[in-house]
């Protein structure tokens, strides 16, 4: 289903920013191609979590959603993940989309060309996950507009939207005809407090209703993400949306370097959380594997991790306060969006480089097994760290400390 | 320094109960001799959190060092963390061991047997990171015994020690000799406490001192891993250690697991935590790189993860849950020590059959230029989760649930 030229690593000078080769499409196709498959298997089992490195299985989807893909060049994988069957409560399978995509104009169109244009590139996406039965889908962060935090440029808040606003009603119109639940994460413009702006991710529910917002709970100021200069930090907690197809929450982005962002959605019985990003290879790639999947062990839930693609070119060159000349771009936007489950196990990530809907079947049995089987919420002793924060937030807060009483005797 | 036979995957059958290629020295050795180099770079950039790829530097060590790795055949690497110079700090430059082996005797031998044969078999390895300038060695979790909490037989009681004893006193000569930090983590007998046990790891200074102790916080009831059993959840907090060498403490073992255990060491100032683990390969393997990974990203220090290696065979078979019959080991202790940074690269793993020492010099100071860069600590909003857990640990917590108005109306 993927493009896999150039996938013994040729290196693409031409994305110099990057800096490595990337001439691949995702690292588990680089790996699948190079080593012999006994070898495959066993880095499998170690990388991906795959019982005995067998690959997940995948599913088959119908030929409608194939010829979305082919006819307008995203990518398309999906995948199972099982869970033991149990006597007294039947299984409960939910098929989950994650959709990754590049902007569709340059930044320098007619902001609302540019908007339209990212509808109709992501409508056949959505039209692919629709036809293949997938019941709760997740969008890119943003993902009606470049990700022009980087510019520092006010002028770039005229994408935020309300929550009820031009996006929210295209999605809305296909939740319904799909019968599915979408994410929709957008800049929001909240006009009934002053017109301030927000990261927040829309849930619409199966029938297009709206079920509620959440907005990002951590804002990075590092790099070239200067998402501060543009919204303030959330004030809608950590809530849980409980939906026809299972209970799910939102960690946007930059919260997911936060493991007390996760384990609040947990601890409000989150059985998905769904991390859209927009994150590039220089700043963050190695750790986005880990991120994710350390969240879904830890807290005994799936979930399904969404980066943007590609590069994104501003029309005005911008610092980086790295001492480093201007430039006009943020780097590569590496994509490989994938879903982690709580047994360890995870999906091989869609590609670096191109669009792409990642379609997961999950049975949402696997959460409560394996809080049964590691026993995490129970070991927990959260009774401590309710003091020890409760404690840490006072301005006089003091460490545990025990000092060797030889230190400042003899020093070596 | 390493072998590398067998490293092109061959299949050793002789272990089937880890149930996967074994053939292999390391993750690390599997992949650079069977991928070509430039494919090899790129891997490391993305799965070892390598500056574009390029390998971390490799220490030079004394021949007197060699000379023990090659006469007691244990696996002997030495790598070397870089970070920015700055303006007003010198460097602060620490070399730290991990330490992994097997058991010595069999676990039918006498006790004090088993016990004196550790020693002597563990002494090379810490004369060789004596002789290599070590300043904060670890030992791996209950290193003077075989893990035999998959028995549930409670005469391996007898193991247990005070903080005071055998152990403490073996190690403090050494610790004194070499002007080492050494964290021995032993099962501890508590006779001023009724003679209780606990899973403790000893601090002692480089004086040979002792500085503290720490008490296991979590306690796993998974699998074979019966250690409820034998021990009870640790009363000690989360003591952060200032040693002539920094400030380090311990987590231990399936403390790993808990993102709070290792926030709270965080909280209390360590710039290294130890996390001396006893797992084996069906149960954690692929969760082992990422737990550490996580905690060393998301708490910006240092993380040095130890496993002891093997198979342990026990006189009486036992059962596991699982329904299959009865047997008298525990599968393979896998190693894979590890060092992992606050900046997401992380040293290749000790071999995952062979004892070792790991030997690794860091930068301290890269742990605030990661909290400056990432501004972790300054975006955590720990107001919003001393609130959530205070309201968590009361019997009548609500989560923060939003329920699909239409849920109950039309299901689909």
């Amino acid at each position: 289903m993927e493009k896999t030229d150039a996938i013994d690593g040729k290196v693409d000078e031409a994305s110099s920013r990057e800096g490595s080769v990337c001439g691949y499409d995702s690292l588990h196709h680089l790996l699948s191609a190079n080593l012999k498959p006994h070898l495959f298997q066993e880095v499998s089992r170690i990388l991906l979590g795959l019982n005995c490195g067998k690959a997940l299985e995948t599913i088959s989807l119908p030929e409608s959603a194939k010829a979305l893909s082919s006819g307008h060049d995203f990518d398309l994988q999906a995948y199972c993940f099982l869970a033991d069957k149990e006597l007294l409560r039947e299984p409960r399978i939910v098929r989950v989309g994650l959709i990754q995509n590049s902007i569709a104009l340059p930044t320098t169109a007619h902001f609302l060309d540019q908007k339209r244009a990212i509808f109709e590139k992501v409508k056949p996406m959505i039209d692919a996950a629709g036809a293949s039965g997938v019941n709760v889908l997740c969008l890119q962060e943003a993902w009606t507009m470049p990700f022009a935090f980087c510019t520092r440029e006010k002028r770039w808040c005229e994408f935020a939207e309300p929550v009820d606003g031009e996006s929210t009603r295209f999605i809305q119109d296909l939740a319904r005809k799909y019968n599915m639940v979408i994410i929709s994460p957008i800049l929001e413009r909240d006009v009934n407090h002053g017109d301030t702006i927000w990261n927040t991710a829309v849930i619409i529910g199966n029938n297009g209703n709206i079920i509620g917002k959440h907005r990002k709970n951590h804002i990075p100021r590092v790099g070239d993400f200067n998402e501060s200069t543009y919204y303030m930090e959330g004030n809608t907690g950590h809530p849980v949306f409980e939906t026809a197809y299972g209970k799910i929450a939102v960690n946007i982005c930059y919260g997911r370097h936060h493991p007390l962002n996760w384990l609040a959605f947990g601890l409000n019985g989150a059985e998905i959380v769904f991390n859209p990003s927009a994150t590039v290879g220089e700043l963050s790639e190695p750790m986005w594997p880990i991120e994710a999947r350390n969240a879904a062990i830890a807290n005994s839930y799936f979930v399904g991790s969404i980066n943007r693609v590609g590069t994104e070119v501003f029309p005005n060159p911008f610092t980086s306060g790295d001492g480093k000349p201007a430039h006009a771009d943020f780097g590569h936007f590496y994509g490989s969006s994938h879903v982690s489950a709580p047994d360890a196990s995870c999906t091989p990530s869609l590609s670096r480089h191109r669009d792409g809907l990642l379609i997961s079947d999950m049975d949402l049995n696997l959460c409560r097994q394996l809080k049964d089987k590691w026993g995490f919420r129970m070991t927990a002793r959260y009774d401590l760290y309710a003091d020890l924060l409760a404690r840490y937030v006072k301005p006089d807060f003091e460490p545990q400390v025990i000092s060797d009483p030889l230190l400042h005797k003899k020093s070596p």
